[in-house]
């Protein structure tokens, strides 16, 4: 995995800034280091591809980066075998990854990532179908994968936008942290939950929690890691996750 | 459909209330009116099924009536043919639908409910299963199940546990409608936001939405009813939602 690059962003969006404005630094650091020029995009877990592909372009092309939606490709899976930079953008994890099995695009991105080195930026459903499984996504099941198996860029899950429960909150239904204890007494992976702004950095077989500092402004976390059976760790921005690629 | 008996709650917990404290007349009446003496509990949404039996068994009793949990019964499938009534429990959706599914239980439990008129209680998971399909369930997907494809004692999508979106907040995970939204963009089926404390009776052809007043102090709604295409609309706790039952 000496080849391994990952941007895995919790989100876009992220309170008081505007749209991927709080990763333009690390987003442009990252293309950058590994002489990006043009990015592949994957707008698949929103229905409107076009619109989609407009709206992170023209972040990037601001960056000074060329973008490309996949979804223009005579052959997708040719443009994935083709692309400096792979950016999979976030919206429902499910029809995200219906789409990529029902392209025959999983294996190939597995591939160019972790065979060729070529970058990888999730942002969201982005991140989520980058890891082992989708089990630990937000989203709504609006349709049915052959699998939830994903990309496994990584060997454990993550959650994005994650976010403790409120102290006061008067809503019964599930916590973030109960769901992930749900996960844990049926499977057995770390689950790294990504305060909204934070992002896993993956430089080979290093992981370091990046972003804005602080990430959330009001939140006493940037990460916080659940494990089967322990008491979950909170994690801030600049730490060496890089254990995590060694479970 | 003449027969068909259901009382479908959002959640066992609501804020103020004791566990199924908020439901306990709608509960009574609805048991006594079938001439209920025993309730078949299906614990399968939770991983400790006699814990979770003993808990609901103990308000049942406080209430006039017996408990029985389907996992104690030799054979399921022949504890759902002889049950007196069906009461399937809040938990992981998936886990549920899952466990429905690999015993063998979604044809007879669909059978007894629609075509013997056996009452079926449902709380939050219990009453997604109860629905068309699980997509509109909160949970994580822990499990996969054969199909998302659930019990239809009802021809469309009910979200439990549904709320507004806060006016402040600062959290920029999809918010509920923005995700029955996105249920909608690939699928035709009504939405019923079900409000915690609230809950549809289905009495044959009759929906009517039941509950304490206010079912949720201090929100303005008890139910909001989505449609593809179309603006969403707040229902009060007394509404006749029976058109719901012949789409």
């Amino acid at each position: 995995m000496g080849k391994r690059q990952l941007l895995l962003m919790s989100s876009s969006a992220v309170h008081g800034f505007g749209y991927l404005e709080h990763a333009e630094s690390d987003l442009t650091s990252f293309l950058k280091h590994n002489s990006v020029q043009e990015v592949l995009f994957v707008p698949y877990a929103l229905t409107d591809h076009d619109g989609y592909t407009e709206r992170v372009g023209s972040v990037l092309r601001k960056l000074g980066f060329g973008c490309t939606g996949i979804h223009t490709a005579p052959d997708p899976v040719r443009a994935v075998q083709t692309a400096q930079a792979i950016y999979i953008g976030g919206g429902n994890t499910f029809l995200l990854l219906d789409t990529l099995y029902r392209r025959q695009l999983v294996g190939p991105i597995r591939e160019r990532v972790l065979q060729h080195g070529v970058p990888y930026v999730g942002s969201s459903a982005g991140t989520n179908v980058a890891t082992r499984t989708i089990q630990t996504t937000n989203d709504m099941p609006i349709v049915q994968p052959a699998s939830f198996e994903a990309l496994a860029l990584v060997p454990f899950n993550i959650n994005p936008h994650y976010l403790d429960p409120e102290p006061n909150g008067t809503h019964k239904g599930e916590t973030r942290p109960e769901r992930i204890n749900q996960f844990h007494e049926l499977n057995e992976a770390p689950v790294l939950g990504l305060a909204e702004g934070t992002a896993l950095f993956v430089d080979g077989d290093r992981a370091t929690l990046v972003g804005p500092q602080p990430a959330v402004p009001g939140t006493p976390y940037d990460a916080r890691l659940f494990r089967k059976g322990e008491e979950s760790v909170l994690y801030k921005v600049g730490s060496d996750l890089s254990f995590l690629l060694r479970e």
